[in-house]
Protein backbone atom coordinates (compact mmCIF):
# COMPACT_ATOMS: atom_id res chain seq x y z
CA UNK A 1 0.00 0.00 0.00
CA UNK A 2 2.51 2.51 1.12
CA UNK A 3 4.73 1.47 -2.22
CA UNK A 4 1.62 1.96 -4.43
CA UNK A 5 0.65 5.24 -2.95
CA UNK A 6 4.11 7.04 -3.03
CA UNK A 7 4.93 6.07 -6.52
CA UNK A 8 1.90 8.22 -8.02
CA UNK A 9 2.95 11.28 -5.97
CA UNK A 10 6.81 10.73 -6.69
CA UNK A 11 5.53 10.89 -10.26
CA UNK A 12 3.46 13.67 -9.97
CA UNK A 13 6.53 15.54 -7.90
CA UNK A 14 8.65 14.54 -11.04
CA UNK A 15 6.53 16.58 -13.36
CA UNK A 16 6.21 19.45 -11.39
CA UNK A 17 9.96 19.77 -10.80
CA UNK A 18 10.27 19.07 -14.82
CA UNK A 19 6.88 21.58 -15.77
CA UNK A 20 8.92 24.36 -13.17
CA UNK A 21 12.10 23.95 -15.27
CA UNK A 22 11.04 23.98 -18.60
CA UNK A 23 8.99 27.34 -17.72
CA UNK A 24 12.15 28.55 -16.44
CA UNK A 25 13.79 27.95 -19.94
CA UNK A 26 11.20 29.68 -21.71
CA UNK A 27 10.76 32.51 -18.95
CA UNK A 28 15.28 33.08 -19.33
CA UNK A 29 15.03 32.77 -23.11
CA UNK A 30 12.22 35.43 -23.47
CA UNK A 31 11.38 37.45 -20.01
CA UNK A 32 14.82 37.36 -19.06
CA UNK A 33 17.53 37.21 -16.44
CA UNK A 34 16.03 39.12 -13.91
CA UNK A 35 12.34 38.17 -14.03
CA UNK A 36 13.03 34.73 -13.75
CA UNK A 37 12.24 34.40 -10.07
CA UNK A 38 10.97 31.18 -8.50
CA UNK A 39 7.52 32.97 -7.95
CA UNK A 40 7.08 33.83 -11.52
CA UNK A 41 8.05 30.58 -12.60
CA UNK A 42 5.68 28.73 -10.46
CA UNK A 43 2.90 31.51 -11.79
CA UNK A 44 3.72 30.39 -15.55
CA UNK A 45 4.05 26.75 -14.82
CA UNK A 46 0.49 26.90 -13.33
CA UNK A 47 2.09 25.42 -9.87
CA UNK A 48 1.58 26.77 -6.39
CA UNK A 49 4.44 28.98 -5.14
CA UNK A 50 4.40 26.27 -1.92
CA UNK A 51 4.83 23.71 -4.33
CA UNK A 52 7.74 25.63 -6.26
CA UNK A 53 9.67 26.36 -3.37
CA UNK A 54 9.66 22.98 -2.03
CA UNK A 55 11.52 22.09 -5.05
CA UNK A 56 13.62 25.08 -5.28
CA UNK A 57 13.94 26.62 -1.88
CA UNK A 58 16.11 29.47 -3.66
CA UNK A 59 16.40 31.39 -7.20
CA UNK A 60 20.06 29.82 -6.89
CA UNK A 61 18.59 26.39 -6.73
CA UNK A 62 16.24 26.68 -9.80
CA UNK A 63 19.19 28.04 -11.57
CA UNK A 64 21.42 25.35 -10.70
CA UNK A 65 18.81 23.38 -11.68
CA UNK A 66 17.75 24.46 -15.04
CA UNK A 67 21.60 24.87 -15.54
CA UNK A 68 22.08 21.47 -15.48
CA UNK A 69 19.31 20.05 -17.03
CA UNK A 70 19.61 21.97 -20.31
CA UNK A 71 23.09 21.74 -20.31
CA UNK A 72 22.69 17.76 -19.78
CA UNK A 73 20.06 17.90 -22.24
CA UNK A 74 21.83 20.00 -25.10
CA UNK A 75 25.14 17.80 -24.18
CA UNK A 76 22.76 14.23 -24.75
CA UNK A 77 21.35 15.82 -28.08
CA UNK A 78 24.91 16.11 -29.33
CA UNK A 79 26.00 12.38 -28.66
CA UNK A 80 22.13 11.03 -30.10
CA UNK A 81 23.09 12.74 -33.62
CA UNK A 82 25.88 10.57 -34.13
CA UNK A 83 23.70 7.58 -35.01
CA UNK A 84 21.42 8.96 -37.41
CA UNK A 85 23.73 10.75 -39.55
CA UNK A 86 23.98 10.05 -43.21
CA UNK A 87 26.53 8.34 -45.21
CA UNK A 88 28.60 10.29 -48.12
CA UNK A 89 28.68 14.12 -48.47
CA UNK A 90 25.15 14.74 -47.21
CA UNK A 91 26.47 14.17 -43.99
CA UNK A 92 28.44 17.20 -43.60
CA UNK A 93 25.18 19.14 -44.19
CA UNK A 94 23.22 17.43 -41.59
CA UNK A 95 26.46 17.84 -38.85
CA UNK A 96 26.66 21.20 -39.63
CA UNK A 97 22.49 21.68 -39.66
CA UNK A 98 23.32 19.99 -36.38
CA UNK A 99 25.98 22.19 -34.68
CA UNK A 100 23.78 25.63 -35.67
CA UNK A 101 20.90 24.07 -34.07
CA UNK A 102 22.76 23.53 -30.95
CA UNK A 103 23.19 27.60 -31.00
CA UNK A 104 19.65 29.03 -32.17
CA UNK A 105 17.24 27.28 -30.31
CA UNK A 106 15.26 28.47 -27.33
CA UNK A 107 17.80 26.34 -24.56
CA UNK A 108 20.39 28.32 -25.79
CA UNK A 109 18.55 32.25 -25.32
CA UNK A 110 18.39 30.46 -21.89
CA UNK A 111 21.79 30.14 -21.42
CA UNK A 112 22.64 33.34 -23.13
CA UNK A 113 20.65 35.36 -20.09
CA UNK A 114 22.71 33.14 -17.80
CA UNK A 115 26.33 33.94 -19.22
CA UNK A 116 25.54 37.44 -19.61
CA UNK A 117 24.46 37.49 -15.76
CA UNK A 118 27.64 35.49 -15.23
CA UNK A 119 29.85 38.26 -16.84
CA UNK A 120 29.44 40.22 -12.77
CA UNK A 121 28.52 37.11 -10.95
CA UNK A 122 31.65 34.60 -9.68
CA UNK A 123 29.24 32.42 -8.25
CA UNK A 124 27.38 31.89 -11.81
CA UNK A 125 30.92 31.89 -13.68
CA UNK A 126 32.06 28.62 -11.57
CA UNK A 127 28.80 26.82 -11.82
CA UNK A 128 28.54 27.48 -15.97
CA UNK A 129 32.11 26.78 -16.50
CA UNK A 130 32.56 23.05 -16.20
CA UNK A 131 28.66 22.72 -17.77
CA UNK A 132 29.87 24.71 -21.46
CA UNK A 133 33.02 22.43 -21.23
CA UNK A 134 31.33 19.46 -21.07
CA UNK A 135 28.72 20.83 -23.67
CA UNK A 136 31.62 22.12 -26.05
CA UNK A 137 33.70 18.63 -25.73
CA UNK A 138 30.67 16.81 -26.52
CA UNK A 139 29.83 19.06 -29.74
CA UNK A 140 33.44 18.99 -30.99
CA UNK A 141 33.79 15.32 -30.44
CA UNK A 142 30.06 15.29 -32.68
CA UNK A 143 31.29 17.23 -35.32
CA UNK A 144 34.51 15.84 -35.56
CA UNK A 145 33.20 12.22 -36.25
CA UNK A 146 30.70 13.78 -38.36
CA UNK A 147 32.67 15.62 -40.54
CA UNK A 148 35.87 13.06 -40.48
CA UNK A 149 33.82 9.35 -39.82
CA UNK A 150 37.34 7.36 -40.83
CA UNK A 151 39.60 10.20 -39.39
CA UNK A 152 41.77 10.25 -42.53
CA UNK A 153 41.53 13.91 -42.36
CA UNK A 154 43.22 13.84 -38.80
CA UNK A 155 44.01 17.33 -37.32
CA UNK A 156 42.74 19.20 -40.30
CA UNK A 157 39.29 17.90 -39.30
CA UNK A 158 39.55 18.98 -35.49
CA UNK A 159 40.48 22.16 -36.41
CA UNK A 160 37.44 22.80 -39.06
CA UNK A 161 35.01 21.09 -36.15
CA UNK A 162 36.06 23.92 -34.19
CA UNK A 163 35.45 26.17 -36.68
CA UNK A 164 32.18 24.44 -37.34
CA UNK A 165 31.04 25.37 -33.46
CA UNK A 166 32.30 29.22 -33.44
CA UNK A 167 30.89 29.66 -36.00
CA UNK A 168 27.58 28.26 -35.23
CA UNK A 169 27.79 30.11 -31.80
CA UNK A 170 28.42 33.48 -33.74
CA UNK A 171 24.86 32.14 -36.01
CA UNK A 172 23.30 31.79 -32.38
CA UNK A 173 23.88 35.35 -30.98
CA UNK A 174 23.03 36.98 -34.19
CA UNK A 175 20.03 35.27 -34.31
CA UNK A 176 18.97 36.46 -30.73
CA UNK A 177 17.57 40.04 -31.23
CA UNK A 178 15.49 39.64 -34.77
CA UNK A 179 15.06 36.34 -36.98
CA UNK A 180 18.18 36.10 -38.69
CA UNK A 181 17.10 32.38 -40.64
CA UNK A 182 17.46 33.56 -44.05
CA UNK A 183 20.70 34.90 -43.66
CA UNK A 184 22.36 32.54 -41.57
CA UNK A 185 20.80 29.49 -44.06
CA UNK A 186 23.71 31.23 -46.52
CA UNK A 187 26.76 31.03 -44.41
CA UNK A 188 25.92 27.94 -43.59
CA UNK A 189 25.66 26.45 -46.85
CA UNK A 190 28.71 28.58 -47.76
CA UNK A 191 30.22 26.97 -44.37
CA UNK A 192 29.30 23.51 -46.19
CA UNK A 193 30.77 24.01 -49.23
CA UNK A 194 34.20 25.34 -47.73
CA UNK A 195 33.76 21.90 -45.47
CA UNK A 196 33.22 19.89 -48.44
CA UNK A 197 36.08 21.20 -50.42
CA UNK A 198 38.41 20.95 -47.43
CA UNK A 199 37.36 17.49 -46.70
CA UNK A 200 37.01 15.45 -49.91
CA UNK A 201 35.72 11.63 -48.97
CA UNK B 1 34.44 87.56 -22.73
CA UNK B 2 31.18 85.61 -23.01
CA UNK B 3 32.91 83.33 -26.40
CA UNK B 4 36.14 82.57 -24.42
CA UNK B 5 34.15 82.18 -20.65
CA UNK B 6 31.74 79.55 -22.75
CA UNK B 7 34.45 77.62 -24.64
CA UNK B 8 36.41 75.91 -21.97
CA UNK B 9 32.91 75.28 -19.97
CA UNK B 10 31.64 73.35 -23.43
CA UNK B 11 35.11 71.45 -23.47
CA UNK B 12 34.92 70.80 -19.48
CA UNK B 13 31.27 69.50 -20.17
CA UNK B 14 32.27 67.61 -23.33
CA UNK B 15 35.00 65.56 -21.38
CA UNK B 16 32.40 65.09 -18.41
CA UNK B 17 29.99 63.68 -20.76
CA UNK B 18 33.16 61.29 -22.60
CA UNK B 19 34.21 60.15 -18.66
CA UNK B 20 30.56 59.20 -18.05
CA UNK B 21 30.24 57.41 -21.45
CA UNK B 22 33.65 55.22 -21.25
CA UNK B 23 32.59 54.76 -17.41
CA UNK B 24 29.20 53.37 -18.64
CA UNK B 25 31.10 50.64 -21.37
CA UNK B 26 33.23 49.73 -18.15
CA UNK B 27 30.70 49.18 -16.15
CA UNK B 28 28.38 47.48 -18.51
CA UNK B 29 31.21 45.22 -19.09
CA UNK B 30 32.52 44.38 -15.49
CA UNK B 31 29.40 44.63 -13.90
CA UNK B 32 26.09 43.92 -15.59
CA UNK B 33 23.24 45.30 -17.28
CA UNK B 34 21.24 45.85 -13.37
CA UNK B 35 23.92 47.78 -11.94
CA UNK B 36 24.73 49.92 -14.80
CA UNK B 37 22.74 52.98 -13.72
CA UNK B 38 22.92 56.85 -14.12
CA UNK B 39 24.37 57.11 -10.26
CA UNK B 40 26.75 54.02 -10.30
CA UNK B 41 28.10 55.22 -13.19
CA UNK B 42 28.63 58.97 -11.70
CA UNK B 43 30.31 57.76 -8.60
CA UNK B 44 32.60 55.50 -11.02
CA UNK B 45 33.88 58.36 -13.44
CA UNK B 46 33.90 60.80 -9.79
CA UNK B 47 31.48 62.67 -11.25
CA UNK B 48 29.15 64.88 -9.05
CA UNK B 49 25.49 63.17 -9.65
CA UNK B 50 23.80 66.68 -10.74
CA UNK B 51 26.52 66.87 -13.27
CA UNK B 52 25.76 63.36 -14.34
CA UNK B 53 21.70 64.13 -13.89
CA UNK B 54 22.20 67.27 -16.46
CA UNK B 55 24.29 65.43 -19.52
CA UNK B 56 21.84 62.13 -18.84
CA UNK B 57 18.34 62.68 -16.68
CA UNK B 58 17.31 59.04 -17.18
CA UNK B 59 18.79 55.44 -17.72
CA UNK B 60 17.38 55.14 -20.73
CA UNK B 61 19.22 58.85 -22.23
CA UNK B 62 22.42 56.87 -21.04
CA UNK B 63 21.74 53.59 -22.37
CA UNK B 64 20.94 55.22 -25.48
CA UNK B 65 24.37 57.78 -25.81
CA UNK B 66 26.05 54.93 -24.75
CA UNK B 67 25.05 52.50 -27.26
CA UNK B 68 25.40 55.27 -30.12
CA UNK B 69 28.75 55.85 -29.06
CA UNK B 70 29.69 52.54 -28.72
CA UNK B 71 28.63 51.67 -32.33
CA UNK B 72 30.20 54.86 -33.84
CA UNK B 73 33.29 54.43 -32.76
CA UNK B 74 33.60 50.11 -33.53
CA UNK B 75 32.32 51.04 -36.87
CA UNK B 76 34.91 54.08 -37.24
CA UNK B 77 37.53 51.79 -36.65
CA UNK B 78 36.17 49.16 -39.28
CA UNK B 79 36.50 52.08 -41.39
CA UNK B 80 40.31 52.98 -40.34
CA UNK B 81 41.37 49.90 -40.72
CA UNK B 82 41.10 49.55 -44.64
CA UNK B 83 44.31 52.55 -45.11
CA UNK B 84 46.30 50.20 -42.85
CA UNK B 85 46.36 46.96 -44.66
CA UNK B 86 49.45 45.42 -45.72
CA UNK B 87 49.59 44.35 -48.91
CA UNK B 88 50.33 40.63 -50.35
CA UNK B 89 48.61 37.51 -48.63
CA UNK B 90 49.66 39.03 -44.99
CA UNK B 91 46.80 41.54 -45.47
CA UNK B 92 44.21 38.17 -44.57
CA UNK B 93 46.00 37.74 -41.40
CA UNK B 94 45.55 41.51 -40.60
CA UNK B 95 41.87 41.53 -41.83
CA UNK B 96 41.18 38.34 -39.74
CA UNK B 97 42.50 39.58 -36.28
CA UNK B 98 40.63 42.94 -36.72
CA UNK B 99 37.06 41.25 -37.20
CA UNK B 100 38.09 39.45 -34.09
CA UNK B 101 39.06 42.02 -32.48
CA UNK B 102 36.07 44.06 -32.85
CA UNK B 103 34.08 41.19 -31.46
CA UNK B 104 36.71 40.26 -28.63
CA UNK B 105 36.67 43.83 -26.66
CA UNK B 106 35.57 45.55 -23.88
CA UNK B 107 32.95 47.25 -25.98
CA UNK B 108 31.25 44.46 -26.86
CA UNK B 109 31.27 42.71 -23.79
CA UNK B 110 29.18 46.07 -22.75
CA UNK B 111 27.55 45.13 -26.10
CA UNK B 112 26.51 41.68 -25.13
CA UNK B 113 24.57 42.84 -21.55
CA UNK B 114 22.61 45.51 -23.59
CA UNK B 115 21.75 42.86 -26.17
CA UNK B 116 20.72 40.53 -23.54
CA UNK B 117 18.65 42.72 -21.78
CA UNK B 118 16.96 43.88 -25.06
CA UNK B 119 15.98 39.96 -25.43
CA UNK B 120 13.00 41.08 -23.19
CA UNK B 121 12.90 44.85 -23.89
CA UNK B 122 11.30 45.95 -27.02
CA UNK B 123 12.07 49.64 -27.23
CA UNK B 124 15.67 48.53 -26.39
CA UNK B 125 15.55 46.06 -29.27
CA UNK B 126 14.72 49.42 -31.39
CA UNK B 127 16.99 50.93 -30.14
CA UNK B 128 19.97 48.39 -30.79
CA UNK B 129 18.91 46.83 -34.34
CA UNK B 130 20.28 50.04 -36.62
CA UNK B 131 23.16 50.42 -34.74
CA UNK B 132 23.89 47.02 -34.84
CA UNK B 133 22.97 46.93 -38.44
CA UNK B 134 25.02 49.94 -39.32
CA UNK B 135 28.24 48.29 -37.73
CA UNK B 136 27.36 45.08 -39.30
CA UNK B 137 27.49 46.64 -43.12
CA UNK B 138 31.17 48.38 -41.84
CA UNK B 139 32.03 45.73 -40.98
CA UNK B 140 31.27 43.68 -43.88
CA UNK B 141 32.72 46.06 -46.11
CA UNK B 142 36.07 46.31 -44.68
CA UNK B 143 35.91 43.01 -44.36
CA UNK B 144 35.20 41.77 -48.20
CA UNK B 145 37.83 44.61 -49.10
CA UNK B 146 40.59 43.00 -47.16
CA UNK B 147 40.05 39.65 -48.51
CA UNK B 148 39.68 40.74 -52.13
CA UNK B 149 41.25 43.90 -52.89
CA UNK B 150 40.76 43.56 -56.38
CA UNK B 151 37.02 41.88 -56.33
CA UNK B 152 38.38 38.82 -58.89
CA UNK B 153 36.61 36.60 -56.28
CA UNK B 154 33.29 38.62 -56.47
CA UNK B 155 30.24 36.81 -54.19
CA UNK B 156 33.16 34.09 -52.91
CA UNK B 157 34.56 36.85 -51.07
CA UNK B 158 31.64 38.11 -49.97
CA UNK B 159 30.53 34.58 -48.34
CA UNK B 160 33.70 34.14 -46.65
CA UNK B 161 33.53 37.54 -45.51
CA UNK B 162 30.22 36.87 -43.94
CA UNK B 163 31.50 33.65 -42.42
CA UNK B 164 34.70 35.50 -41.08
CA UNK B 165 32.27 38.17 -39.16
CA UNK B 166 29.86 35.08 -37.80
CA UNK B 167 33.38 33.12 -36.29
CA UNK B 168 34.35 36.71 -35.06
CA UNK B 169 31.11 36.99 -33.12
CA UNK B 170 31.51 33.45 -32.19
CA UNK B 171 35.04 33.54 -30.74
CA UNK B 172 33.60 36.68 -29.04
CA UNK B 173 31.37 35.03 -27.21
CA UNK B 174 33.41 32.29 -26.19
CA UNK B 175 35.47 34.70 -24.29
CA UNK B 176 32.86 36.51 -22.21
CA UNK B 177 33.44 34.33 -19.34
CA UNK B 178 37.08 33.20 -19.47
CA UNK B 179 39.96 34.51 -21.68
CA UNK B 180 39.76 32.17 -24.68
CA UNK B 181 42.93 33.64 -26.02
CA UNK B 182 44.66 30.70 -26.33
CA UNK B 183 42.09 28.50 -28.10
CA UNK B 184 41.07 31.58 -29.81
CA UNK B 185 44.59 32.12 -31.50
CA UNK B 186 44.30 28.66 -32.80
CA UNK B 187 41.02 28.76 -34.47
CA UNK B 188 41.63 32.18 -36.44
CA UNK B 189 44.87 30.62 -37.78
CA UNK B 190 43.01 27.62 -39.21
CA UNK B 191 40.38 30.16 -40.54
CA UNK B 192 42.79 31.86 -42.13
CA UNK B 193 44.41 29.17 -44.11
CA UNK B 194 41.25 28.24 -45.55
CA UNK B 195 40.91 31.59 -46.61
CA UNK B 196 44.09 31.64 -48.33
CA UNK B 197 43.35 28.48 -49.73
CA UNK B 198 39.92 29.80 -51.38
CA UNK B 199 41.52 32.96 -51.91
CA UNK B 200 44.80 32.72 -53.71
CA UNK B 201 46.35 35.90 -55.05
Amino acid sequence: MTVTAREPRQERSRQTRERLLAATVDMLATKGWSATTVSAVAEAAGVSRGAAQHHFPTREDLITAVLEAMFTEMTAEAGQTLDQLPAGPERIDAIVDRAVSIYTGVPFKAALQVWAAAASDEALRELILPLEAKLARAAHKLTVQGLDPSGVHGATAHRLAQITLDLARGLGLADTLSDDSARRAQVTQAWVTQLKLALPD
